[in-house]
């Protein structure tokens, strides 16, 4: 029953209205494993350049995360900066460099292919594709994508959401891929496409879980200083993920459980810069946020 | 135990990307009383021109409201016209027209002095004050507020805030009151204003209620299709004060019930042109969506 995650490992760049930080650890990878690594083990594939930080991986490996899977390859690790405006809804990217992830073949150890939980961190939907073609019988399959495959590998992720269980959008990502402005109504489109479920994630404005079986809506976590919102939906995808593999089924009430889990995740990522905020967490913190989230959103 | 309401009658013309609707009824007493109504009888302070339709007080009387606190004044009934964005956030007031409302001096009969519950809609906060100044021993008194009293009658609103026990705003009105842009940093320095509660409402991303023995926070109720969004804020609070008045008491328990009332209520004003989808339901229908709506956020 162990949980598997495909995705980036990066140094990100990233500029608040407050301060810049420059090669901060991060990817949709990393954030997705520190968040679900406190719930189970975590098998991560992916790639990084020899500039990766020995302490880096030591944090993985620290962090209940099986690093076997993660490629040494010749050049630099994945980059990414961007800056956020003053309301952390506007993001502008300033630059991109794929470096190893260019060339990036996901291999899924042989005892990773096994596995019963996946996660498909934002990628080309061809290489994400690849990587679910290793896994021999996953129970439960979630992709994550962005705008930009949305735009130019449509074809691509059309097939790739007929073959997963749940598909993880933002609003813009929602509307993007469906035409439909309503986020209701471009939730019902998504299900039109393949997914059983779609969760969709509005940021400080909470998420929706939206299935045959459920209909889930939830505020997000009241955070009053945010320091940086970077990989909030990864951390999301973390807790879902951890907890649903944690409890070993996809019942509709663990399907809400894990709303909340990911909201918490993603609460405890923007608190501090790339992950240390979320890294430093410990279970109990994490379910003594858990508490309070229901306590502020338990209808009468 | 009564609820009284002082605030508009209007004649709207409302302009949307697929339509344009002259002299609609509208104004914010109107919805408030429309949606409190169905709760319990309701007493209306407010002041028409001689333009005022028949049928529109017919339906007001029909509707389980006392109108015999409606001034009739020589002029025409107040005129708002506003333009919406396909976004429906976007709203752009194209005209005001005061019309009778302008001298406008609420007089509170006699018989509706000893109210309980009391809901000041959106006026220059001088006469919100000199309204409440005619109810002997209000229960529990909620103010509405806009961004313009906010601009030009800071002192007035401020030196009201200390005088009701609750406050309703929307996202914008919080931050311009506070100057905190974080919302729920903004529903924190309201309190320390004067209110005991701040009910803050966020569209189509829902609401939520901050006291000193309360947080609460819930999504909108889900629509897909959206005709006019104007008055869904005031059908909240018709709907939030209904279900107070109908209880007949402010435990946290209905206040947290309040807010599921009142969501269900501006959730079906916003699904006709002014109060045409509200003023139809049965209380039947309310319940069913309130169910509905407990169902879609309740928490495992």
């Amino acid at each position: 029953m162990s949980l598997l995650v495909i995705g980036t490992l990066a140094y990100d760049t990233i500029e608040t209205i407050h301060t810049r930080r420059i090669d901060v650890l991060g990817g949709s990878a990393m954030y997705f494993s520190i968040a679900a690594g406190m719930f189970v083990p975590v098998q991560l594939v992916a790639v990084v350049g020899r500039d990766f930080r020995p302490q880096d991986l030591e944090l993985l490996k620290k962090s209940n995360i099986d690093t076997s899977g993660v490629e040494h390859a010749d050049g630099r690790t994945f980059r990414w900066s961007g800056r956020y405006e003053s309301d952390w809804n506007t993001r502008h990217t300033l630059e991109t460099q794929l470096n190893v992830f260019e060339k990036f073949e996901p291999k899924v150890p042989t005892a990773m292919r096994a596995a019963t939980w996946v996660f498909l961190a934002n990628a080309a939907p061809k290489v994400q594709m690849r990587a679910l073609d290793q896994v021999t019988k996953p129970k439960f399959t979630v992709v994550d994508t962005m705008n930009l495959w949305i735009d130019t590998a449509r074809a691509d992720l059309l097939h790739l959401l007929r073959r997963v269980d749940a598909v993880v959008l933002n609003d813009e990502e929602a509307r993007m891929l469906t035409g439909e402005r309503n986020l209701i109504k471009a939730a019902g489109a998504v299900l039109g496409l393949g997914p059983r479920y779609v969760i969709l994630k509005k940021g400080e404005h909470g998420a929706f879980l939206l299935g045959k079986d459920v209909h889930f809506s939830l505020p997000a976590y009241p955070i009053g200083d945010v320091v940086d919102p970077t990989g909030a939906g990864d951390s999301f995808a973390g807790g879902f993920m951890g907890h649903i593999a944690e409890q070993g089924n996809v019942n509709p009430e663990t399907l809400r459980q894990a709303m909340l889990y990911g909201t918490v995740s993603a609460s405890w990522c923007v608190q501090g810069f790339g992950i240390e905020a979320l890294a430093g967490r410990t279970r109990r913190e994490i379910d003594a946020r858990y508490d309070d989230l229901r306590a502020i959103c338990t209808v009468p």
